[in-house]
């Protein structure tokens, strides 16, 4: 084994996340939030490393409640990307949730050509049924996020709840003001941050309320 | 199929693309940069949504060049989380180069047990020769950088370039630092921000300059 004499660090993985998330509440100005939020917002914040983030964060009433009692009863979390996907921590669903990612799906560059849109925004047909009382998390792509909307407005089964945080330049921040604007249960981060990390540390919030 | 009168947005994904990184190239202060280093900043910044990463962006010279060249010649990328291997694009990497991440191979817990560190600087020994030559991309824990650095200075072959992006409030900030102290050719962002998102875009740009 390696020697340890260059470098001073912590090297306890638990006391780690302890440290993290104790800077994290000392820094963050998280009072403005309901307890619930403020602690999904600290995995958040875990995951991009400002503390600023809280001015970003905006909600629907009783979002965390609705998104922890649709996991609780086996809901599935549907992911727009690969990365959302592969963030969410397994062991900390509570009911062995299945979680999707369809964007690799077989199928998805055809259907994305039929409906001259996004490979990402197409993908988002292939969940079908599941979509109903699902948590959805977006972390990528604004053309996902819209293409949600829309599919629910003509009519697709609701989700439980629709955490929307894709990042970027061009329709994030419209997506998410789109999705606040809606009548779905919705956390967001306003502005062009956003991301797979930020969005995966939020559905393992949401999972668990383990730190 | 669902009809799209409801929301007003770009639908081609590569038009996004070009929108958002010339939106970048307008409003990020790039010209500090070598040309080459300036255009995996773009992807990096195209990640995270934020334009002054560029301030925090530090780096060997000539460390793209010697990435590029490594990935050419069929190196493989050493991930440190799985969220980093899922997010490096395979068809961008230029020799069908090995992606691995060994965080979750069954001898990891034990070996972090008997090292006394997290679980993911454990996961670095299983890398073995392979870091001989190798893109190493740390995007999650600053645990993993620490010790890679101390695994090259104990005598581990060398990598050809170090992706070096933790995020976090322990230990991230000081094992860039300590990453840009080091022989070792280096990308780092410094502060607290990064991530598994960053990093597979400066990996992605690395193995490609398509834009």
């Amino acid at each position: 084994m390696t020697s340890r004499t260059e470098y001073e660090y912590e090297h306890d993985g638990a006391e780690i996340y302890r440290q993290s998330f104790a800077t994290i509440r000392r820094e963050a100005a998280l009072d403005r939030l309901p307890a619930d939020v403020a602690q999904v917002t600290v995995r958040m914040i875990h995951a991009c490393g400002q503390v600023d983030l809280v001015d970003d964060v905006a909600f629907s009433e009783g979002v965390v409640g609705k998104a922890r009692t649709a996991l609780e009863r086996g809901a599935p979390v549907l992911c727009d990307a690969q990365m959302v996907a592969a963030g969410v921590t397994r062991k900390r669903l509570p009911a062995f949730n299945e979680v999707v990612c369809t964007l690799n799906d077989p199928r998805t560059p055809d259907l994305a050509r039929e409906m001259g849109t996004t490979r990402t925004a197409a993908a988002l047909h292939l969940w079908g049924e599941k979509l109903d009382g699902a948590v959805v998390a977006i972390g990528n792509a604004p053309t996902a996020l819209f293409h949600l909307l829309e599919m629910v407005a003509a009519g697709a089964p609701r989700p439980a709840a629709v955490v929307g945080i894709p990042v970027g330049f061009i329709g994030a921040v419209e997506s998410k003001d789109a999705l606040a604007a809606s009548d779905l249960d919705f956390l967001v981060v306003r502005g062009r941050r956003g991301g797979s990390a930020m969005t995966a540390a939020a559905v393992n919030a949401l999972a668990s309320t383990a730190e």
